[in-house]
């Protein structure tokens, strides 16, 4: 596995690459989980190379956000993705990625604001930034990413779309705790007992979509029944039902109907997902 | 000569050129005169294959601006660069490059903000966004812009440089008609009483480099000689003496300064700037 320090580096060996070999690339942000390895994993099902990425990208954190105590181990990272097989590994420092008088950004209208875009306000701006950045330098033919981030994957979907870049963008399932909860770096904040109000989240998928097989079809009645199971567990951020194409709130249900959520433990900000069509 | 009418036509086009072949482009709103002519030789001088994109961008065109009578003669553009030995034009269609649902946009802040960004609110957005487009389907090794459009060679530098992008930008000199004025499209706009008042622009630039050889370095002296040389045959949008990195305001002047302007001739709004060590 080689690891790349540097802009140059990543650049050089990418120059070495035969014209024609398929590259994979899972962007990420350290603090490796079982959801990070499955990417990894489906990139070394498809590509010939694969290349990761571990930057705690700062434009996507607002000033009142977690990034100072984003939890960070590169070195136990960098033994995981060794064992995994990866080819490249890349992890830039803030002072190349984002140099001085650095002032280009990249927005996606409309789908940004709403959801997660309306509580972090600059968040999506700053993903598709780091993102584009990145596929910029690495050139992959597919780029790998987890549908926990379902929001994120469509606003990245729309910008490579927009932006006549031929990159294919693979979302892979949600990886989940036995218990249901959605594997997250951000999950290394909860003691065992926030852990164990964390479930609520999956909880409320359960149910809904418990009440959706049952012949439930009405969109208050649905998110009542969440609303209900995340109860004072919890206190929600957002939580609607929304098509998966346009992540807009949705009057009639239908399998491919999305219930999406974003649910403070005390300070810790997790969210969740799921088609009402599917079983967790 | 290769016609490419489609995005899917470039694609193929491009994908047949072998690895390691050098790629000029020159982007270009078409209504071709010797300045985009001399953007094709340098190409050509350069790169081992030359592109051209001919695309009026209705982006970068303000509402009250001139997208509808904007010049076109396409067949005419087509021979003039068959005859200069082009290898591939693209002109897509706007149904092509922004389908219903696009969404993406890219802002070089600061630099964008003042001068022509000033006057014309959103402009270096479309014109940042359409080029990042282009450069994403051409993928060329080289691109080159004339410096009449001065700020937007420095947008599009920032750009480019900030997302990582490996194209060299050649910016290539202002060519002029024998009497001064800098070539532009819109040039044909203005019938021959209005063509001789637009002299105003390129006489303001030979009289504060006069001055300037002169030993005059007092900046309100300099942007006066250049405001009296302008007198009422146009109508100033701006004028100022500016470092050429950053484009602000000077307050002490060398070689390097920039004399910068818009002008209006009646409706018609033209641009020209130069050193104040070079000699028009």
């Amino acid at each position: 596995m080689k690891l790349l320090h540097s802009i140059t580096e990543l650049r050089e060996a990418r120059a070495r690459i035969a014209p024609g070999t398929s590259v994979g690339f899972v962007p990420t942000m350290g603090y490796l989980h079982e959801g990070h390895l499955s990417l990894v994993a489906a990139s070394k099902a498809a590509c010939e190379l694969t290349f990761v990425s571990i930057y705690v990208n700062p434009s996507q954190f607002g000033p009142n956000e977690d990034l100072a105590s984003y939890p960070r181990d590169l070195e136990r990272d960098l033994e995981l993705l060794s064992t995994y097989g990866v080819d490249y590994v890349f992890f830039p420092s803030t002072e190349e990625i984002y140099p001085e008088g650095y002032k280009t950004w990249v927005e996606v209208s409309g789908i940004s604001q709403r959801l997660c875009g309306a509580s972090r306000p600059g968040h999506f701006r700053g993903v598709a930034t780091i993102v584009l950045k990145l596929v910029n330098l690495v050139q992959p033919h597919s780029m790998f990413m987890g549908s926990k981030d379902f929001q994120q994957v469509l606003v990245l979907k729309t910008m490579l779309r927009d932006l006549n870049l031929q990159v294919n963008l693979v979302s892979c399932p949600i990886i989940r705790e036995a218990d249901g909860l959605a594997m997250s770096s951000r999950n290394s904040y909860l003691d065992s007992q926030q852990h164990q109000r964390a479930l609520c989240l999956s909880s409320a998928i359960k149910a809904v979509q418990a009440a959706f097989r049952a012949g439930q079809r009405s969109v208050p009645a649905l998110l009542e029944i969440a609303g209900e199971t995340i109860g004072d567990r919890g206190r929600i951020d957002y939580l609607e039902l929304v098509d998966p194409e346009r992540l807009e709130p949705v009057t009639t249900v239908d399998d491919m109907s999305r219930l999406i959520m974003a649910v403070y433990i005390d300070k810790v900000r997790l969210i969740d997902n799921a088609a009402l069509g599917e079983q967790l």
